[in-house]
C-alpha cells in the first residue's frame, strides 16, 4: 500500500493530490493514508501536506532504497531478485557470499550505506562512509571455468567506467587490472571472490566500492592524495540512485554480451577504457621486480610489459603496479 | 579421563588390568572406572571384564572416530586440528565449506560415517553407506592462486592412490583428473572446491569418497559395471582407520612438498601412477568430440591428446573422456 501511495505520488509530482482521490483510487481510509505519509517522511520522504490541496512529494531520501532502485530499473536480471539493503554492514561482500550460500538467485545485490570493515583487494580496507558513496555486492552464477574469473574483474571495470562516463561525464579510465582511475587517484575499487569446483564456477560476488559525494576533507588524510570522489571530479553532488541504476544494466549488458559471443570484444573495451596500456610502469611485489611499457592485456586479462629484454607476462595477484616516478 | 583409560587399556591389550591398578594410577574411583567401561562398550569397544583380573580391550570400534584418529597419526596439520565427526550428514564437503567460511584451522578435517546426499563433480550423486568406505573432506588454506587450484586435485589423487598402494597392494591408479580406478571401476572420487579472490585463495576443500568394504550386492545395480571397492579389489576387508591415516599424511608430505619445491615433482609422480597416460581415449561434451592418445599433462594440468590432425589441450570440467571401446 505504501508503495501505491509512493506511486500515485511520483506520478503527480508537479502536482498536490488529494488525500480523497488517492483514497478513492486505493479503496484506503483517510487515516490509513495519513499513517502512511508519516512512515514515507521517517525513511526520508519529503511530502508537503496542503491542508485543501492534498499532498505533493518534494524530494525522495538519499537513500538506495530497494523500491527506489527497482522503480525505472532496465535491467531484466540484476536487481529483479533480491536485494538484502543495510543502513550499516560489516562488508557487503561477506553478506553476498552468505546469501549465496543459503541459494538466492543469481542477480541478487547487497547495498549498504555504510560498511564499517570495508574490504579491499586480499586484507586491505575500503573507507565506505554513510550515504556519501556506492557499496555494492552482486551476486553471478556464470557459465564459465574458474580460470575466466578474472576476466569477470575486468568485466565490472568496464560496465562501471561505461556507466560512470554516461551519467557523470568524469573521463575516469581502468588501471589494470580493476581499479577505476580519475587523474591518477581512485575512484573505484572491485574486489571479486568466487566459490567454485575445479569444473565450474558456483557463484562469484563481484563488490565494489563506488567514491560517489565525499569531500576531499572527509577522507582520512592518508588517503587524499591516492583517492578521490565522482563529486569532486565533477564538481557537483552525483544521484547515487540513477548511477546505481545505470550501473546495473550496464553491467548486465556486457555480462550477456560475454555469455553470448565470448571475451574478446569486452577486453577490446577494457583496452580502450585502460590508463595502465602505454604507461610506463613499475612492477613491484613476488620475487619479481622491473619496469616496462605496459603494452597490452591477452585473452586470459594477463598484462603484458615490454622491458628492455623481453616481454613480461603479469598475473593479478602476482605483482602490483605504479606508474614509473 | 575415558581417553586416559582407553590408552590404559590398549598399552596393556595382551593382559588383563585390574581395576585397582587404573584406580591407582589415573586417582578416580573403582565406581567411576566401571561407569567409564560401560560408556566405551556403549561406544563400541569390545571390553572383556573378568571379575578377579580385571579389564581388557578385545577390540575397537569399525568406526573413525577423532580420538583413535589421532592416536599415532603422524601428521602435524592434518587432522591434528578441528576433527569434525558425523554419524551421518548431507555432504561432508558441505559441512567443511560451512566450517572454513566459520574460521576453522588449516588441516580441519570432516568425518561421517555415511552420507545421504554425498556428491561427485558437478550435480552427481556419491554412494556413501555407513561404515563402509571413507567420507572424508579436508580443508586447506595453500598459498597458490586460484589458477593453481586444479593441481591440488591431481595431489590429492597421487597422495590417495599411494596411501591405498602401501597399505593395501592394491594396484591402482589415477584417470585423469581425478578418479581411482581398479581394472576400469572407480574405487575413489576426488570433489575439489574452493572459495578464492582473483588473487588469492581463500580456502579450498578436498573432498573424496573412498570405497573401502563396500560388496559388490551392497553397490546399486547401476554402479555395480563401473564402481568397486578395495575390499573387492584386495579379497578381503580393509581397515579403515589405517588407511585414513595413511592418506592424511601422505597428503601431507606431497602438500609440503608442493609448497616448498612447487608442483614439477607432485606431476611426475601423477604420471607414473596415471592409468591414462598411453591409452587412446574418446573425448566427449562441450562442442568438440574427438578420439586420440593420451600423451601427457602440462604444467597446469592440462591434458594433451595427440589426434590424427594435432595435439588437442583438455582442461577439467571443459570435456569428459573415456578409454575408446
Amino acid at each position: 500500500m505504501r508503495k501505491s501511495i509512493l506511486n500515485m505520488l511520483r506520478n503527480n509530482a508537479n502536482e498536490y493530490l488529494s488525500g480523497e482521490e488517492i483514497s478513492r483510487q486505493l479503496s484506503v481510509s483517510r487515516t490509513a493514508i495519513w499513517k502512511h505519509m508519516q512512515t514515507l517522511k521517517q525513511a526520508g520522504y519529503e511530502i508537503e501536506a496542503h491542508p485543501r490541496q492534498g499532498y505533493r512529494l518534494r524530494s525522495v531520501p538519499d537513500r538506495l532504497l530497494p523500491d527506489e532502485i527497482r522503480d525505472q530499473l532496465k535491467t531484466t536480471m540484476l536487481g529483479q531478485h533480491e536485494i538484502y539493503y543495510f543502513d550499516d554492514i560489516d562488508s557487503t561482500n561477506n553478506e553476498a557470499k552468505k546469501q549465496a550460500n543459503l541459494g538466492c538467485h543469481e542477480g541478487a545485490i547487497v547495498l549498504s550505506e555504510a560498511q564499517n570493515r570495508g574490504r579491499g583487494r586480499i586484507a586491505r580496507s575500503w573507507f565506505s562512509p554513510s550515504g556519501k558513496g556506492i557499496w555494492l555486492s552482486i551476486i553471478l552464477k556464470p557459465p564459465f571455468l574458474p580460470s575466466d574469473a578474472p576476466k569477470c574483474t575486468l568485466l565490472a571495470a568496464v560496465a562501471v567506467t561505461k556507466a560512470i562516463r554516461t551519467i557523470t561525464k568524469v573521463q575516469c579510465g581502468i588501471k589494470w587490472p580493476n581499479d577505476i582511475l580519475y587523474k591518477g587517484k581512485k575512484i573505484v575499487g572491485i574486489l571479486t571472490e568466487m566459490n567454485a569446483e575445479m569444473d565450474a564456477i558456483n557463484y562469484i560476488v563481484i563488490g565494489m566500492g563506488i567514491n560517489v559525494n565525499i569531500d576531499k576533507d572527509e577522507f582520512p588524510e592518508e588517503l587524499r592524495e591516492i583517492a578521490t570522489s565522482l563529486s569532486q571530479a565533477s564538481g557537483q553532488p552525483i544521484a547515487r540512485l540513477t548511477l546505481l541504476q545505470a550501473i546495473l544494466a550496464e553491467l548486465e549488458t556486457e555480462y550477456n554480451k560475454v555469455i553470448q559471443h565470448g571475451f574478446s570484444q569486452m577486453l577490446d573495451e577494457w583496452r580502450q577504457l585502460s590508463v595502465t596500456l602505454g604507461q610506463t610502469i613499475d612492477a613491484l611485489g613476488g620475487s619479481r621486480q622491473f619496469s616496462g611499457v605496459a603494452i597490452d592485456i591477452d585473452q586470459d586479462g594477463t598484462l603484458l610489459v615490454q622491458t628492455e629484454e623481453k616481454i613480461e607476462r603479469i598475473i593479478a595477484g602476482d605483482i602490483s603496479i605504479r606508474p614509473k616516478v
